[in-house]
């Protein structure tokens, strides 16, 4: 249940609060162990069932430089990346998210996401030598809400290719952006990366305060992660930046040429939440990919925390296109520290889907509109 | 019926002809009479049920130029135009279309398109005044197929905006490009417009050689004005021009932020038939506009005439998104010479909606798939 | 000397009138023979020293596609072209234009041209099986002003590429824009261009009625060629179009990666004349390529014919950014029919350099402003 | 004197280093007490000679959005900031830059920033209720370099306009980006800047360890400000960032057509530094101002510092076009807290300008190379 009061209603129809307006009665114990300084999301790691497949898809069709590569694994990284990757892709029997992988600021912070995590409890792994190629020492939990975290400083350092311009593809990827993770309870998940030093920027909950989904920063972008209320935990999507809007065309008008167009999920599109531009894809194992640009700076304090009512239709895409369902059900499935897949728990809160598509959902493009503003929906 | 041997495949997946391959066994009669020489499409008269409505979306949402206006209509023009007008907004009882009007080449045209009327036994009308303010001596006829077409040489000059940018949008239409009609025979249809000097550039067909839709051009980009299969006759829709892809982009956002998404019927997208980035709207009154931009030079007499497979999923989306049900179904009215609807007669060929979703369709992203490739209706 | 009188003054600060406003006392005879229906600019033929060198700049730098290439030559297209080349690439010893080659409209126009040119007493060279790979019937001739142009109407048809996306690059080039030609006299050559059936679309005078240059369109663009006024005959600049303006930066961006920057001559920027995006290069030879995008439609017949003031400061560069003295002083030299080179002649009517730069020029941003206007000028 | 050892040449031509490769032999003392946790550069107050004049040119051309003004002053903001203001326009007597305000995370932190100048011997003056209208409690301060710095954190919020699609322009202006000072003593000004909490991400320098110019930034992009060598205390230029570099060329455009063109200085062009899309623009008094867009993600602790070659033709403008002088010359005055201007001291280090162009400056385009590569300096 959140807070609904003390929030201003803007002239673009969504509210701002100067407090994240979300709590939680089933809070994740706060640790006393300081939280890391995490800096940004760094990489994912992806388990995928044919690499070949895989590599082709992430390296010939969008354009993400290899830095190294063995039979078992490929490492990625994005063109104004200077870190050793942030994407790997490794072989193995089912496609998974084996890490969502973070950054902290200095050598210490590990240690401190370490004691912060063995203070909850949860299982910690510690590798001085790193996880992954190009990655030295780490730490690696499943945290509180099911999901394989990691945390590293010490990385490789590779040439970043900003300027090499001669390499850049029409649709060339240049950061990595945000993760997105699906979890039943997002109140709770809220709470607790707050706990870890992260701070929200946008959510979606209707009049009831239900939390529908809500989005966390570390650095100054909308987001490094966002929590995504389904059945999970599961990883909903890994998001790359574009510089501008026609990238991201491009690499639709490219999957069209290669005749993969179905890869296309959603969009692309203006999103209400983060004011970005969007494209969902979906890789050959279904493991989703966002393709995003032009969010804005969200580093001072007291950033207003935007919140969207569930039924405003223009939410998730602004010009009001329908989102997919499967962009609502599907997901993928994460690994614990054994390699193995993490059960996955169901939502018992509203689901983003019913309350707003389909026979008892409901959305508008103008608040007190009386017709359905679910544009596609209403057509089929 | 028509021919669909000596086709060649494209890399791309569509086939291309030297010669348009639709040939009809219920021919309009071809005139005797010299068919005028039509220059281009030059505006559409449209009428709006609410002129200050219309002007609003048509003014202030889309930001094309009053030259002038009156209480009884509004004359706008794009902002490369020197014309007096690309489009006629007039006060009506019902919406619909009083004129698809074309710029022929010289004063003499005029007469000859008369005659070639004259001599098809369809009613004409002459106005040595014009039929609208700004243009000069035209004829308006109802075609063989029921549209109120006119053509014309004289009109006044007015300023071309073209080098003004302190007057552009975000979203500035620069040119009329095409129009769209609806009628039950596309190859009959074809056949006369071929007669009257239009050029096919592509089409849309099954393994049957039923045809689905033409375009036909008389300046050289991929169409004046394209024929849709369906109930008719009836005006699909207008278009208009921008330079950039991020133009389009940005009309969306403008409707998002005035909370007008809702007119967004389709897009944006990249057309597969035209290669164009398109978007489409509906004006307060229904009316279907399309801004579009980017098609390709037509003008050899050689140019390759492009044939799709109605099954080819990105065919009228290059990125395979779904075609919304009411861009196949809905349709503005179009009037005959004394302003009275023109009845509606039944497609009875094969319908592209019927032939590619529901039931009996089925789409393909990559041909001999035999998964079905329309997304959304998939899902749904 | 040209008219001045009964043109008008737009709000952009440059006039327009009715009828070009060009006249010559000392025209070329203007044939009784019919001039061939000319579609287009078609191709050039260049003749470069260093084929590998040249083949890397327009190949691997700026992306045109190879149709044919032996040990002699390069056949080179842009992105949209159906037709076997728009660039010729031909090994030889001294960097010249070899053709400005045209497609007429049938292939009886290659009779018409052949025809139009011998009553000029011009020497011409007709080949049934073409004067390059790809091309059939053609006439070539050496014009009245002493450049080499080819007529013809076969081609061998390659695919239209325009859909292939996965073969974009950043700075895609789509189409063959037009031709720019060095000449001393302006207003003979224009006589002579509208004898061959090309139009007038923009021209830059002086209050004397000096003209400087004068633009030509056979399609409905704002040229296929220019006259420049020169020591000639020369060739100024072949262009190429982009889709967008952004593609021509990623050119840029890519000579500068490749610390290939010292080919770019002039620009990027907004024409004043044509309303063009432009950037001008030099290729290994120093023959100047423009990369062009976003002029406006020309095609019917009383389009308005835009004048220049030439001390508008605003007419080469709408930002007022300054004209580098090269892109006045150089071009290419072209060969006669033998392959010698023309001998070069010196204009004698004012040159626009000295009118608008150094001691005695003067340029303005705003006509009857006192400062001068020629922003880099003034500062070195 | 600076460190040129251990530096790693890039595939890009310059150099990085794991530590700012800068040291001073003079430097400024550092405090004791603990800098300010400065989050980013807030906002521009600057002294203009004719307010309607200059709010002319901020607003109507430009498009900065009005939070409040009177008759003495106007506040401006852009389009995705919800802080009072970016830009103070102030009626005043001489042209000149009354403060450079930076926002700093905590109300406590205006206490540091005062203790941390005083301990310094610099003046300092502290106003509860701010210095301009929609800031609070402030601290003014003369740095030791002699430049009017702010630190504030309380503020009035105001809506982030960034959804209001309807408000856009073309050109629109979407962030404050950065401050750009111009100081003799570069080196001396970079230690000073460190020490208040800034990290250098770019500089250029010499052979001989000469620093011309250095980066420094709080949040994760290239800069908040930069240090310039040159005559000072003075202001090189304010920049506002757009989403794309259409924007930054729509600017240019609407300047042309306003016929105000020679408010263009240099560019638009692509910088070597900080790989942004730049237009560099003088407003009614002379003040620089900078559009700027798409540097890259600087926040890591260790992110590579980039030294660029002074000598390196590429370094200022990627694609090799040349720096007016006056952009190396002229800079604004700066004001002491009772507004009066600074007096300017002379850089006695060598000039950027001096070394790279006229008789006894070079700069290449390709190391090695015998050729000059400056590119119209040569040909003027």
């Amino acid at each position: 249940m959140s807070e609904l009061n003390e929030r201003t209603l803007t002239s673009s129809g969504f509210y701002v609060t100067k407090e994240a307006p979300i709590h939680t009665d089933n809070p994740v114990q706060t640790p006393e162990a300081p939280a890391p300084d995490i800096l940004r999301c760094a990489y994912m790691e992806l388990v995928v069932t044919d690499l070949a497949k895989s590599r082709e898809f992430y390296v010939d069709v969008l354009g993400l430089t290899v830095t190294e590569e063995d039979d078992n694994a490929v490492y990625l990284r994005s063109i104004e990346e200077f870190i050793h990757h942030n994407l790997v892709l490794r072989q193995g029997p089912v496609a998974a998210v084996a890490a969502f992988s973070y950054r902290v600021r200095t050598p210490e912070d590990v240690d401190k996401a370490e004691a912060f995590y063995k203070e909850l409890g949860c299982r910690t792994e510690r590798k001085a030598e790193g996880f992954t190629k190009g990655i030295g020492d780490s730490v690696r939990v499943t945290d509180p809400l099911g999901f394989p975290f990691e945390f590293f400083y010490e990385t490789e350092h590779v040439e970043r290719l900003a300027w090499r311009y001669d390499l850049y593809t029409p649709g060339a990827l240049v950061r990595l952006d945000h993760f997105n993770q699906v979890t039943p309870d997002v109140p709770r998940a809220v709470r607790h990366y707050q706990d870890l030093g992260f701070r929200v920027t946008e959510d979606i909950q209707d009049e009831e305060g239900t939390v529908y989904a809500a989005w966390l920063r570390a650095k100054p972008t909308v987001h490094d992660t966002a929590t995504t209320g389904g059945d999970g935990p599961r990883m909903h999507h890994v998001a790359f930046s574009t510089h501008e809007k026609h990238n991201i065309l491009a690499i639709c008008d490219k999957l069209g040429a290669l005749r993969l167009s179905d890869h296309i999920e959603r969009g692309p599109g203006r999103h209400g939440v983060s004011n970005a531009f969007y494209l969902y894809l979906r890789d050959p194992d279904g493991h989703r990919v966002e393709i995003y640009t032009q969010d804005y700076y969200t580093g001072d304090p007291d950033n207003p925390v935007v919140t969207w009512d569930v039924h405003d239709n223009q939410r998730r895409d602004w010009w009001g296109n329908p989102v997919v369902p499967s962009w609502y059900t599907d997901a993928s499935l994460v690994l614990d520290l054994d390699g193995n897949p993490q059960p996955v728990v169901a939502r018992t809160d509203a689901s983003e889907l019913e309350a707003t598509i389909g026979a008892d959902g409901f959305s508008y493009t103008r608040k007190g509109d009386t017709t359905e503003g679910f544009k596609l929906g209403n057509q089929l």
